[in-house]
């Protein structure tokens, strides 16, 4: 294949039925292809195989691209409750009539063309192509090689629950895998609206410097915890220890604590179970450092790089501050803006926390780990947005229509 | 001046203080400002002179530039109509306690740092900074050379307001006019959260190219009015003539009309006198040319680059299609997604137009000439945009914000 321009096209031009569709249809696709998925089992597996036979048992992308009975069962299930979800499009913003008889209407309406860039997991696909396809939106998919044969399966089905709908199958493409497609890909903004990198930093920075189609990129989280003076220092200890340890390696886990040096020699004693249990190593600042090599915690003096540095592991730094103003100027500094918490009992403080910290998700007594769509109950998440035009934090369907003015007259004109 | 980074620093330190400021300080500043500027009109003038001395007088700029005690007048009450303008920061658009008892919401926010990047007219400087203020966002301001006297004296008279009601002056900065600070501006994604580019196409795209600053920019308008077979003539030649003629310059203004082959004999000789009256020249289709040679209007045949245009000038094309697909086709084909149109008594066709041409404003029968905040009754217009994140068609303070999650516990975590 040349130039996957003329699919990106036909794709482009097909939305447009799409749109028109009524949700029930939409809906219906999605219900139809849960059928599909159970019914087809031993064909996904085969074509899964393929795939798993190309990689080694023990790296750990194995167990991220391995399908089976289960996940498959578990796929047909998420399409049926995506299937149920509110559709997003056709909602009236706004609606009036003007001075001059004019009725104006914002409306809703889908993106239109959705292109999403993954690595990894088949599953994403499914999960992915549901999402746009109740929305309204065509999806333009780029997988992992690794994936490819799954993928493909999968798409092949997508495509026969669209035809048995009466829908277009363009309005879902699967993209080769080579990687010329993707800067094809991510300059077609006259047939692409909106892209979302799901994956590795370096994925998202590539699409970030290349792109001229918007995106909506999950980004980095830096993330504090601020343990005030006035904190409940087992609620401080309890939530540092699962915002770090619970799933070190997510953007919402913990990167660094700053503590009010008041704290610092009870706070500091008791985390040490907690750290202790998970291996967690801390790098201190020198205000902190005695009060951590005294109780014995793997400890070393914090680097320069250490602050503003997301770990993805069972490490984190140690910050002490003198005031309020301290903390929240380091925040301001090293924060990427994605979850950031205050421990402290002071309502005012707390409130000022939560007003001044620029931040996608801003948290009093509470682990940063909340910061993500199924906890805050958006229903099928597709990322977490650290920007802050059009989505920002944990967002899901709704971030995937943009809106319209409508406006109905009998021949009014302006001069 | 080396960099205007440590500038761009303080600006968005002090962003912070005027978040948290009430808004009714933020509207004080707007009421005190239209004070002073009322109070030191000598001051104004003279700087203005200043400018107005270094252009030719016949430069169309020249009017742009010049500032008169009525302008400045209109400007002080422009300023107090801002200050009266609805907070769009601090509302709760979510609200609810989760299952584990955390309380959350997902509330509006300032944007933060604004940067508006304008040519030629002063009077921009307090638009944007009265706008930016009263919706609790910092503004850093790029003016065009020509006007920087003028400038100067504003950011002066801005900066006496804020400091006489209590808040930082950085909040409000007008960067030197070098060139070599436009580059420096918009890679400073640290510190400036939005761009606004308004001015010439070349600014625009300039700004496009090299931002890593997400930016709402105010797109070309490349207009369609579609004359569908059912339409009523007269109604369709009104709103062809006005949404052409009233302001050729204008985003929002008609570049091509779109005609079924059925009303050319009828609707084109109803164009006759409208077409005269504002020396309209056409440039026709193969299958409408001999009706406007015919009826003796200027004419030329149309070429392929007259379709996809912006003629900003009584200039316009003119497509014949057999059916609405085509008009639709010709529209997804050339349209620059502003403002498009449809001419007809057919109620379903009407709303397939609406529902499936995409576009910030679509028509049905009226002059695409309404895309304006004004029209939409919006407030303070700040641009119309053609891109579909975050802010489509005519948007205003409403758009000056971003979304923040905000969440309150008792010690909640997640593992």
């Amino acid at each position: 294949m040349e130039s996957i321009l003329p699919e990106l096209q036909k794709t482009s031009r097909e939305a447009a039925k799409l749109r028109r569709a009524p949700h029930s249809q939409r809906a219906g696709v999605l219900t139809h292809l849960a059928g599909l998925l159970t019914e087809n089992v031993a064909l996904i597996l085969a074509e899964n195989r393929k795939d798993l036979e190309r990689m080694d048992r023990e790296d750990p992308k194995y167990d991220r691209l391995l399908l089976n009975e289960a996940r498959i069962h578990a796929l047909a299930d998420s399409l049926r409750e995506v299937s149920r979800l509110e559709d997003p499009a056709g909602k009236v913003l706004l609606e009036k009539t003007l001075p001059n008889g004019l009725l104006l209407k914002k409306v809703t309406t889908p993106m239109g063309v959705v292109g999403t860039i993954f690595e990894s997991r088949p599953n994403v696909t499914i999960d992915v192509a549901a999402l746009c396809l109740l929305s309204g939106n065509a999806a333009v998919l780029k997988g992992g090689k690794e994936a490819d044969y799954s993928n493909r399966a999968f798409v092949q089905l997508i495509h026969r629950a669209l035809r048995e709908n009466g829908l277009p199958e363009e309005v879902v493409l699967l993209l080769p895998t080579d990687r010329k497609f993707m800067t094809e890909l991510l300059q077609a903004d006259r047939y692409v609206d909106l892209i979302i990198p799901r994956g590795s930093q370096g994925l998202i920075s590539f699409v970030r410097e290349n792109s001229r189609i918007p995106t909506i990129e999950t980004g980095a989280g830096v993330c504090h915890v601020y343990v005030e003076k006035t904190a409940d220092l087992a609620m401080a200890a309890e939530i540092i220890v699962n915002a770090k340890a619970s799933r070190p390696s997510v953007c919402n886990s913990l990167d660094c604590v700053i503590l009010d040096a008041a704290v610092a020699p009870e706070l500091i004693p008791g985390l040490k179970a907690g750290f202790e249990k998970y291996a967690i190593e801390v790098f201190a600042d020198e205000a902190s450092l005695p009060y951590f090599r005294e109780a014995d915690f793997r400890v070393q003096p914090a680097r320069a790089e250490d602050f503003g540095k997301e770990w993805l592991d069972f490490k984190l730094s140690v910050k002490t501050v003198n005031s309020p103003d301290e903390a929240l100027d380091h925040i301001r500094e090293y924060s990427s803006r994605h979850s950031e918490a205050i421990v402290t009992r002071d309502p005012e403080l707390a409130q000022r926390f939560l007003e001044e910290v620029d931040a996608a998700a801003v948290y009093h007594n509470a682990s940063t780990r909340f910061t993500d769509g199924g906890e805050f109950g958006l229903g099928a998440e597709i990322g977490i947005s650290t920007q802050k035009l059009h989505a920002r934090g944990p967002f899901a369907l709704e971030k995937l229509v943009t809106e319209k003015w409508v406006v109905t007259g009998d021949g009014q004109v302006r001069w």
